[in-house]
């Protein structure tokens, strides 16, 4: 799938972005730093697959708007508060809102952007509303859940494999699948029917976070946009991490004694020795067939269709 | 009215606030600190006026228990965030989230708690779910605008006592307002039947804080339970503070030179040369009054009901 095909959703998804801003809102202490992380961008891929399950499922664009706005917002909120949480003082190449506003600026724009989240939600097609409601909620407590995990890890010595699994699946991938099956539910299609989406899209947003890390250690600079060994110099439990501690016996305090290109040098030499960037990939290749078997079970208005399959391929092929 | 008066709403409630508890959830990392801090204790006012309203409209307690416990832990999470924002170290006299688990902990926890204020929310009758939704997400935007405001004024020399009372509303009053409205919703009154109610709370609510503002200045230690003075140390710009300054011209300049009991002395000695204990309570009664004027919009079905006024009296009676 080209980027190009993509513009089908993304143009109207921006242009709805745009339309319902809360750009010029009062006080501007509170909107404008939301305002200004609205529009670092991004690449909109969950509002953009939620629109596209929505016209399978036989649904106009205009009636799964709310819950792709929803799901954008969400997003950006728990990039706000993670970046608070990680310490992060960068996102997308720009200050984060407490690095720029403070730290009562990022918690409190945070908050506002959560809440605005449901404010689009609402706007969904009243009779999904009490399903879709349910459901949101499910996928932001678990993103809660998720994020706990990840900082849980930062402080263990040792993670085991499925544990990271699990994690990324609360932290990444339950959005991505609430996404596809909420453009479902806004076609008026049920809760069961819906399923079988939600649980592609949560197999597909493991097999993404893991072709993520691989990026991040194995991917070309000039189209990542940046230094491989991000995720080895913050000192991320990654799947590549925990297989090299567990088959090598290497340890985060065996690091310490290196400078950090040397740290970075000694554990990406130590991944490839382990043919890890091969297996994390078939990892990743497991999941996105996990994630299409399960188009099996969707009814056969939506399924098989060829843009859930292009839409696999796309993620896990991207190199950027 | 009297305290035993209420506990036909408050035993009730806060039997469902502990059977819906998140003690023992996990991470718990997560879910530990959120449970220490629900059990804090708090007036649970809102809850409590919400199912009165639901009963004075014709609904059960169980028709109404969603709202209640979605307002609760709706005014809890806001807590957590705005102790950080604040930098309390201390709530209902134990140590705030953050200080006791750290600041990751506090944005976190907090997060989940307005996400699971949701989760009641969608418990609702889900007729009234739609509008429930819309009227939520309004009073939760409208929190944080007031927690922007107060902090704005922080920052401020002058502020004006309409802009005040303005503040006060956002962050207090409309949550209030909210919980009487819930409860009508949640009988299936409508949107428009139910706005009385809603202005009844809101200018309540106003009143409310005025009192509480009072209280602070010239409530009796031994009733409330804190030294007298505590805004004025916390340099709040008040009612009480706002009208000094503008009548007398008072700076927070001038206080700095003094210590703390000699700041205190000196801006309640002042409160009183200016007539203000009384002055501040015309205020509070003149909000109760408008609140009460609301109700004679109130279809016969709940208005005059004395509840109301009871629970009007009580609020702005009380000397805790």
């Amino acid at each position: 799938m080209s980027e190009l095909k993509f513009d089908r959703w993304r143009l109207p998804f921006e242009e709805a972005l745009m339309a319902h801003n809360l750009a010029g809102f009062s006080p501007a202490g509170l909107y404008e730093p939301i305002d200004y992380f609205m529009n670092l961008g991004g690449k909109r891929l969950r509002p953009i697959v939620c629109l596209a399950a929505a016209e399978q499922c036989g649904a106009s664009l205009s009636q799964a708007m709310g819950a792709a706005l929803a799901i954008e917002w969400f997003h950006n909120f728990s990039l706000v508060h993670d970046d608070i949480m990680d310490r992060a003082p960068l996102r997308r190449g720009k200050p984060t809102i407490h690095e720029r506003n403070g730290l009562a600026a990022g918690v409190l724009c945070g908050d506002r952007m959560l809440v605005q989240s449901y404010v689009f939600l609402a706007q969904c097609p009243s009779s999904a509303l009490p399903v879709l409601l349910n459901r949101f909620n499910q996928a932001a407590a678990e993103v809660c859940d998720g994020q706990q995990l990840d900082m849980d890890f930062e402080q263990r010595s040792l993670v085991e494999a499925h544990e990271y699994i699990e994690m990324i699946r609360l932290k990444t991938a339950v959005l991505l699948g609430f996404a596809l099956e909420a453009g479902a539910l806004c076609a008026g299609w049920s809760n069961q029917q819906s399923a079988p989406l939600y649980r592609f899209g949560e197999q597909l947003g493991i097999a993404f976070q893991i072709k993520d890390d691989w990026l991040d250690a194995f991917g070309d600079p000039s189209q990542t946009g940046k230094q491989p060994g991000g995720d080895v110099l913050a000192r991320k439990k990654t799947w590549l991490w925990i297989q090299a501690q567990k088959e090598a016996g290497i340890t985060l305090a065996e690091l310490d004694t290196l400078d950090d290109s040397e740290r970075v040098k000694r554990s990406l030499g130590l991944f490839r020795d382990l043919d890890l960037p091969a297996r994390s990939m078939d990892l990743a290749l497991f999941h996105k067939q996990k994630a299409l078997d399960s188009l099996s079970l969707l009814s056969k208005t939506a399924g098989p269709s060829p843009f859930f399959i292009e839409f696999a391929d796309y993620l896990l092929g991207r190199e950027f």
